[in-house]
């Protein structure tokens, strides 16, 4: 049972292709699948069953690894005839990096580079391309990220298709392109091309009756199931962490944690695959969040392909986070044709440490994806935008009333779907159901579908809908929305498109979005967080648009008949044009976005993209800020902040503030009733007793003092260095036995003559490890650790070692702080 | 001759305006200005010189102030029953500020509102008003700056207006107002109605001949000459801060330092008004920069409306931090009516410590003031922005090449320009030639006027010339620029708007253009650093404007001529309009716009809210990417950093890299020669040698140790505390003497029986200074100081005090690094 699927493991970076590895593919994927059903791998627990590993015994010190080499760049002016030692500096699968270090080391090599600049042509040219890489990177990852964008486009549209009939002419033609070539010219007739032909017609040989119409029923669901089935097996045989939307690893990834091979090749390709599959098979997901992830794999992979950054790991963390600001960019800016805001996104959201310096990559990222994306025009509109719309008339100061009604609705469903969706994932993490889910995808989808399909809002494309909310009614629009009793009858003179009674259509229609709505909300909490991907903008969205159209056109239709009411008598006269229902669904979609996601700015800024005008920027700011308020009333957290708590990820939120009394010395290890803090001295130490500390521990990482008298702190040496360290000493040099003497310090001790041959430690020792004293009120070391990413930090009084802080006792701490049992939440 | 106008004083927040004043303000104006002409008072340069009063003989701990308080927050659990000693913990003007102590203090504050909130119902109204009181600051600071845009730009077209004529029917409207009730209905003749009178019409009585132009000739040169002595006048005698751009200043404020009155109600008030005057006198400037400063002006005085603010000032520092960074965006939303621009050019060129919490205020905020600017509608035209315009036609692959060009061409006036601005303003500043500043303003002012008027395109208003290159050329076009021949004589068939040959009168508006841009180009250099508000935004992009202009045309008859050459043929036949000059115009704005302040995102942003099409991006990419590069290669800074410099502002830049080797204690204080650190130690000293040590030095701040054998840290006092503190202990405390024992241990040492009673000052005392050990690269000093916003920061070696790192420390590290006389450049 450790069959051929074992060799596409999630460590997806070792794994490459070749035509063997493909048939292997197939192979994996036939037998795998019915094998693991029952054996409950892997999956996206899979990385959260690491962490446990990882976290278990681990007191302090946890998120270490790779400080020694950062101290090496000034320890190196010290011991410059010391080789540096192989493999000190890097970092574990599921450790937290110290970017002080990282960004050290990036320089240094800056350094060296613009050192040798001038010796010769050929390190010109190299510092040229150094200096152009990060920019080719950037390029790269717009361009790829832009036409994987039209990509899925494509493919997803084609699908979906596909679940309600096929195009006889060309199968690759969808249900748009296949009667392009119609003869039919009314709007109603050109949709049935004679070339398009539905299941129906197709097998049964006939398109009205209830034997076709069950017939469509059957072959709806029968492709949304096998759309849906495919998609999480292969999310689950080939690559567990294309699963979810990858927005809240990317945040986790970006704040300085590594988790391997999320960002790798197999994930990238598997995630494109089943988000086409996933939007196809009709479940209530979108594609944005998972479209950032893709642009993220890709922004990774081009940083691999500089053999300098994929040499040493620890050296390229500042510049692929750099590429990661910059590919989710990319990502939003792709998603929504936005790339202004997608850069606001990527700095609001996403971006942890490097804003301001990543500004101009992320613009020039965001622009490129979107010009390659509009070049691709998967469309068919030459537009930039996904839902292109113009209104062409203002909107009232009384209209402000229903607006923010509308922000309070967005704002109570955004924290409804926070508490629903997050209660639910951890009851499927904590009970026996999370054991299947392929099941869950399955009965998740079949139950979509089924539902879906009587309701024609809900049987479409997600996007689709949306957009016919967002629009206007004109007079070429054919749909049901827009059945207005004047448009029927043409006995009046009004200007089309002007406020009049709602039809029998309408009011059908009234209904049928009800229900619509009912059916997203329920569908989008079970369906967040299912192992394929699935992203939150396009349901969210959908169900703020259904609400606001709903509300709009209720308004318009009192409007029409009150129009001599005290409120309308001024400015909607009869048979003026004075409410526009499509703004209202453009108001909600942004409420409820807002309410989940607590964005503002960068939602804002996006919409204001799709509409291209700046007079509706008032109505949208008064939604979203108050469906951030009333949302932030029922909790504090956004869907993604909520998530990375559920999964237990080390992440110090940049945006929170710490407002709680306590000094360092309330939260530094150990504490009072503690055994005393594990500690290296400098000099005068055997190999045997610093064997000795270290197996009996399970640190990361230990403070060197002077003496155990004075307890003066010299520096930090890391657990993995010193293990690494021993072992090269012991292959290299000669006479290293258990009784000799460790020393860090400059110069060996003074040692008695028959005592064996030294160790030197120095270059691995951290000689500038952070302190505080006891006394630094906690919110100053938590501000320390976010501003300058730090992993661990010395507490000192009065020039005394006291204790040690890490990233973890302070997520520890400040959960005590929320009243939360700490041990329950963190990395559980 | 320390006469009346000595009342109003910089220092401004002191001085109420009431009647007396306002006489006594006339009587100033009159009086002191010819008094004041030889006697070289203050000026602009009156801070630098209070800067060097400051600087002398302070060596290390230099920039302080207020550390004690921050410390009571943790001191204040040890200390309950103590009282806070007034005083403690402000400022002192052109001091830096200690932002982790102020944070620290407002969170303090916000902490007890919190806990108060549920005591009762006035509590919890109290939090709610704390809690909304940011939110009033921003939208009055949005409405405010918003409501002086639109006066400044209605006051400066009328006064601009002035100069030519005066309007009959009513003296206070502007030439276009007067003459829109003329009955005149063609192009050409509109301007020209019988209500609007030139001086020479009125005067002499005859509208054309040399005679009636020598008169409109010198009432110009003396309208203008008038206003700019006004403005610098005004300037000179009520707020000198009021000149310049100001947002170096603001920069630097930003950064955390103090220049008490810089953003008072008197700088507003003649920033508001002079700038009008510097405006309508013609000089080579904008309004742009000073906008921003008025703004902030306006932030800064409404941040003192709330009482909690303005009684403690160090409490109220995050908060007007914070709307500085709004007000800042508010200002460029105004300037160009681009909200978003100006959020995203108060976050990459303003703010320093907080963008993303400040991003959704400094949003609204913008939008307020954009609001209120459009409702105002100054320009008539109902457009929110400056130069609205809309182009047609695309642009074509083959057009990067010149878009290129125009952005090499910014790129090096850029460079030229900043350097040429900084010599002179450096010889302004050292020789005598900077002690009439009044007399300079007028000579220039002189100047530009006579060379101005006889060419129209440098007599106009500078926006509006803008305006002008930026407009295609369409079929109602009547401006010279636009007569082509097709347009002349009818024959050909080709649409408006085509390419077509040029006409006399586009190659005579090439000669004046070319001329213009000369004019520019050296008048900028002087202009911008006189006494008068003054900006750099119109002026440089009036350059870059001009000379697009002048290449877009060139390209365009090029294209005409050859039109079957390879380059041309693919895309531009005859007939078709493939070349729009003003596109070429606005891509060379953006690129001298960038190359003069290094701009990049917000520079591209703004200009796409200009023209509303994202089609325009990449051309306007290229160029300011490429402007900006080529700026980069002569000299990294751009004009605010180097003026910043040039005034030697504790500015430590965000953007700009630390990429020596040096280790911390290369550059603490005091080096190897010096005499030993001044220190306390903890409780063995007496009275009488704290003030010793007190009255010896000059430092600011001195370390507090366990004793002169251990060296061991305990704190940092204060030097303004310490003597604050004795004070107080002298008048409130009996008992204490000069051999009285000072400590600062938690209790008071055993002392013999006689000895008389100790003083107590552990509330004085910041228990936990931040600290570095001496091997700590400087990189991540700096990065350090850069982040958590820093003043000091004490050096240690293995747990023992060694040294100290102020920001000054600091930056002449930085100076002498980069091979420049570390003494000369800073705090000159």
């Amino acid at each position: 049972l450790e069959p051929f699927w074992a060799y596409f493991s999630p460590d997806s970076d070792k794994a490459t292709f070749s035509l063997e590895n493909a048939v292997f593919c197939i192979m994996g994927l036939v037998f795998s699948n019915s094998l693991k059903l029952k054996s409950s791998v892997y999956y996206c627990d899979l990385f959260i069953s690491c962490l446990d590993s990882h976290s278990d015994g681990s007191n302090y010190a946890m998120s270490n690894g790779g400080g020694g080499a950062g101290a090496s760049s000034s320890t190196h002016l010290l011991d410059l005839l010391e080789e540096p030692i192989p493999g000190v500096g890097t970092y574990d699968d599921f450790h937290t990096i110290d970017w002080v270090r990282e960004k050290c080391k990036d320089r240094e090599r800056h350094r060296k580079i613009n050192s040798k600049k001038k010796e010769s042509a050929w390190e010109f040219t190299k510092s040229l391309y150094d200096a152009w890489s990060g920019w080719l990177v950037v390029t790269l990852t717009g361009l790829a990220s832009g036409a994987l964008a039209g990509v899925i486009d494509i493919a997803a549209d084609w699908l979906n298709d596909l679940k309600e009939g096929v195009c006889l002419s060309a199968m690759w033609f969808n249900h748009e392109q296949c009667c392009w070539d119609s003869n039919e010219t009314t709007f109603a007739e050109r949709d049935k091309c004679p070339q398009w032909k539905t299941w129906a017609e197709l097998i049964l040989g006939q398109a009205e009756g209830p034997g076709s119409y069950i017939m469509n029923y059957f072959m709806f669901t029968f492709w949304a199931l096998s759309f849906a089935f495919l998609a999480v097996s292969l999310v689950k045989v080939f690559a567990p962490y294309a699963c979810g939307s990858g927005i809240p690893e990317i945040k986790t990834i970006l704040s300085g944690f590594i988790i391997r091979g999320y960002l790798g090749k197999w994930t990238l390709m598997i995630k494109t695959i089943t988000l086409v599959l996933a939007v196809a098979s009709g479940l209530s997901l979108g594609k944005e969040g998972p479209l950032v992830h893709v642009a993220c794999c890709c922004g990774n992979i081009f940083s691999y392909l500089f053999p300098k950054y994929s040499k040493n790991e620890a050296k390229k963390r500042e510049f692929s986070t750099r590429v990661l600001s910059a590919a989710s960019a990319a990502g939003v800016s792709v998603a929504f044709g936005a790339p202004i805001g997608g850069v606001l996104f990527s700095l609001e959201e996403v971006s942890y440490y490097f804003p301001l310096k990543t500004l101009w990559r992320s613009f020039f990222a965001a622009l490129v994806a979107a010009f390659v994306l509009r070049s691709i025009n998967p469309f068919g509109n030459s537009r930039l935008v996904l839902f292109y719309v113009e209104y062409h008339t203002p909107w009232y100061l009384f209209e402000l009333f229903p607006f923010i009604l509308l922000g309070v609705f967005g704002g109570l469903w955004g924290a409804f779907f926070i508490r629903a969706n997050i209660a639910w994932c951890r009851r499927r993490k904590s009970t026996r159901f999370g054991k299947y889910p392929v099941l869950e995808v399955i009965t998740v989808a079949a139950i979509t579908a089924i539902v879906a399909f009587p309701n024609p809002y809900t049987r479409q494309n997600t996007s689709e809908l949306i957009k016919e909310l967002f629009t206007d009614c004109g007079p070429l629009e054919s749909s049901q929305l827009c059945q207005y009793r004047s448009q029927m009858n043409g006995s009046q003179a009004y200007p089309a498109g002007s406020d009049a009674a709602a039809a029998p259509g309408v009011y059908s229609a009234m209904w049928q979005l009800s229900l619509a709505l009912v059916f997203k909300i329920i569908m989008t909490i079970f369906t967040f967080g299912l192992k394929v991907p699935s992203g939150l903008f396009i349901p969210s969205m959908a169900i703020g648009a259904i609400a606001g159209r709903i509300v709009g056109i209720a308004v318009e239709q009192l409007a029409y008949y009150h129009h001599d009411w005290f409120l309308f008598r001024e400015w909607c006269e009869v048979g003026a044009d004075c409410i526009t229902p499509g703004l209202y669904a453009m108001v909600g979609a942004a409420a409820c976005l807002g309410g989940v996601t607590r964005m503002t700015v960068s939602l804002v800024v996006i919409v204001f993209e799709l509409t291209g005008g700046l007079e509706y920027i008032v109505p949208l700011m008064a939604a979203v800020m108050t469906s951030k308020w009333v949302g932030d009333a029922f909790g504090r957290e956004g869907i993604y902040e909520a998530h990375i708590r559920l999964n237990g990820y080390p992440f110090l939120d940049a945006k929170e503030e710490f407002t709680h009394t306590t000094l360092a010395r309330d939260v530094m290890r150990p504490r009072r009733n503690d055994t005393p803090l594990a500690v290296l001295t400098q000099d005068d130490m055997t190999l045997a007793e610093l064997q000795n500390i270290i197996s009996e521990t399970s640190y990361n990482g230990f403070p060197v003092i002077v003496s155990k008298e004075s307890q003066r702190l010299v520096g930090f040496a890391l657990r993995r260095d010193i293990t690494i360290a021993i072992e090269n000493a012991r292959r290299k040099q000669e006479g290293i036995m258990l009784n000799s003497r460790v020393y860090f310090t400059q110069h060996a001790p003074t040692l008695p003559a028959d005592s064996p041959r030294p160790l030197k430690l120095r270059s691995i020792l951290d000689m500038s490890p952070f302190t505080v004293t006891d006394h630094t009120p906690m919110e100053i070391v938590v501000d320390i650790f976010r501003k300058l990413g730090l992993r661990q930090c010395l507490v000192t009084h009065n020039g005394r070692l006291l204790g040690i802080i890490t990233k973890k006792d302070i997520l520890r701490h400040m959960a005590q702080m929320a009243n939360q049992d700490p041990e329950s939440i963190m990395f559980n």
